[in-house]
């Protein structure tokens, strides 16, 4: 017999994927529809008016594509740019980076702002980038998963993006359903997110939305969109009202996402922010009470991801391996410049709540003295 | 409250999904694991081990990647496909056509091979094309869903691809699991699959085998991969012993999937063959009795998947509502060319069973007298 699914009962507080509501798991097992029965289309109907709620948006074009953060990343930069044009990326952080390295692949003029991990981009340096000269479209990371910092002034970005005629694209893969996000009211004209963070249900699925302008530029190409799977005119000819076959939705992912959606709506968008923040608040005191230090200042902190720095001689790799093995809680290491120097702790969708602020402070109570190098190792 | 889940309890006998296994199910309802956890990663490695059994290969860069199937096909034209390269697809339905799309977005001269729908590429037909000018890649569907074709002379063609210096690559998307698939008895450099058809598993990833020779073609790569989504070599560091974060992967479907093709090599390969052939037997007997003919000759037609020719005057969307609406059974309808003309009856995976046939044959007795469009209609 083969080998069995061996699965630790996981207490999962860092950057993602989070715990899953329970409901979320229940919805996974549902037996399959096809991708083109009509109830299966009332359920992916259900799921963008679920979307359109959360993004705060009327964007027609709002659904989620068929796979994880990283192609949410992807799709925009493959429908919405041309090789050759003129792109802003704000990078403070690994996935900014991303983002540029994914914008210069399709034949980019990337111009990326650079400040150091852990800040926030100047709204100021994006608007002296597009009066130097205009440019095509502005990325921008709403939540940078890998330090912690939320951007803040993006409806005074995008504003500046579209007096210039440029597309303004936003990532929100870690802020969705755990802080504020507002498409319409900021002026985005697009943008996507992952399922594994704020919203409780697994990875595998990048929600996104695009507006008119989005679109009426995606129509203009002069080229082809460079991906098969992820050309959105292609996804949307499915997902709207011609349900041309294109790809075969991950029919129980989209389950989970409409489960996932309808527990955070029903607990309400506001609640579920207040309740992020009121548990990052219990975690601060929490950190205070270790003598633990957030790295990012409070006025740009995530309330679901929090950099901590590493104590001065303490051991990250063997510290986090004796979380998972005495005591199954798993947080996450630091990411590019970071690695080695804090840990990314997340209280996100399902699993923000006090109780899981105790179990983890109790662990790095236990662990932090056993961690210590001696000098003279 | 948010309207829950509605899922009417469906038959698939369709293109795909098929049936999901209920241990599957029950595996997609586990706990989550983050993706850079210890136990997660033995669950990788225990998928790719049952993925080179599958396969017949030992190629070490065997792994699912994180999309539909349709990602499988375009990892393999954006990893291996340079611009302005020659590549040979045979088009004999709508999936060849769809590769050959697919290369010429990214910018490679492509030449089809086309034959009419529901017949098989000629090994002839590759061989002279490759004899006129060498191509460094074919592209070949070995199970064609659109038509219900099993492409023969596989190894064959490999053969001559290899003696031009070119990669021979294989969709094998409707094929795995359900009928022998050798790649590396038939020389096949690269090869990648979906889960939703032979494999018992939900749609959401695409299997797929890289071996030596389109590897070293990725190392010698003049030009960046197109995709960072798909870039083989980043999700290679991720699957592979670096263990470096790429994407999240989908864990709910990684569990899904080992859980599967745990299943299917308990049965034994050869068993599974031997059940998707004996049960096509089971359902050409009971078309006969019905009086309906199979598009595609025997010698060629795929062990899980029948295209029927629909009866003249019967009404096919009518006829397949009211299979949904009256006897929850879903078969897919034709597609490109054979719209309208067929159906495609699928008996694959956990669905291939005698007692699906019966089901299927008794509702399609009661239904096509009363489809039947009359002559003033």
């Amino acid at each position: 017999m083969a080998t069995p699914l061996i699965v630790p009962p996981r207490l999962l507080l860092g950057p993602g994927p989070s715990l899953c509501a329970p409901e979320v798991l229940r919805a996974l097992a549902t037996p399959l529809l096809g991708h083109l029965d009509p109830a299966f289309l009332r359920i992916m109907d259900a799921t963008k008016d679920r979307l359109r709620e959360l993004f705060k948006t009327a964007n027609r074009l709002t659904l989620p594509l068929p796979g994880t953060g990283s192609a949410g990343t992807e799709a925009i930069v493959v429908n919405f740019i041309e090789p050759g044009e003129r792109v802003i990326v704000g990078v403070n952080g690994v996935f900014g980076g991303r983002l540029a390295d994914q914008a210069r692949r399709i034949g980019a003029r990337v111009e990326t702002i650079d400040v150091p991990f852990g800040e926030a981009i100047p709204a100021e340096a994006v608007e002296s980038a597009l009066e130097r000269e205009p440019a095509a479209a502005v990325i921008i990371v709403h939540a940078e998963t890998s330090t912690g910092v939320l951007q803040p002034d993006i409806a005074r970005m995008a504003a500046a993006t579209r007096r210039v005629g440029g597309l303004f694209l936003l990532d929100c893969v870690t802020s969705l359903g755990g802080t504020p996000v507002e498409i319409d009211a900021w002026g985005a004209d697009a943008a996507y997110s992952g399922t594994q963070k704020c919203l409780s249900v697994p990875p595998g699925l990048a929600p996104a939305t695009f507006g008119e302008r989005a679109v009426a530029k995606l129509k203009a190409r002069r080229t082809p969109v460079p991906s098969w799977y992820l050309d959105l005119g292609m996804i949307d000819a499915y997902w709207g009202s011609e349900r041309a076959y294109h790809h075969t939705a991950p029919i129980s992912m989209v389950y989970a996402l409409h489960e996932g959606l309808g527990l955070l709506l029903d607990e309400g968008l506001e609640a579920s922010f207040a309740r992020h923040l009121r548990v990052r608040r219990f975690l601060d005191d929490a950190l205070a009470s270790l003598d633990l230090r957030p790295v990012v200042p409070e006025a740009i902190r995530l309330p679901m991801l929090t950099s901590v720095a590493i104590p001065e001689g303490v051991d990250d790799a063997g510290l986090r391996r004796d979380l998972y093995e005495r005591f199954n809680i798993e947080i996450g290491g630091g990411l590019g410049p970071l690695k080695g120097k804090v840990w990314r702790i997340g209280l996100m969708g399902y699993g923000a709540r006090e109780e899981n602020v105790l179990t983890l402070t109790g662990a790095l109570r236990d662990l932090i003295p056993r961690h210590r190098k001696t000098r003279s190792a």
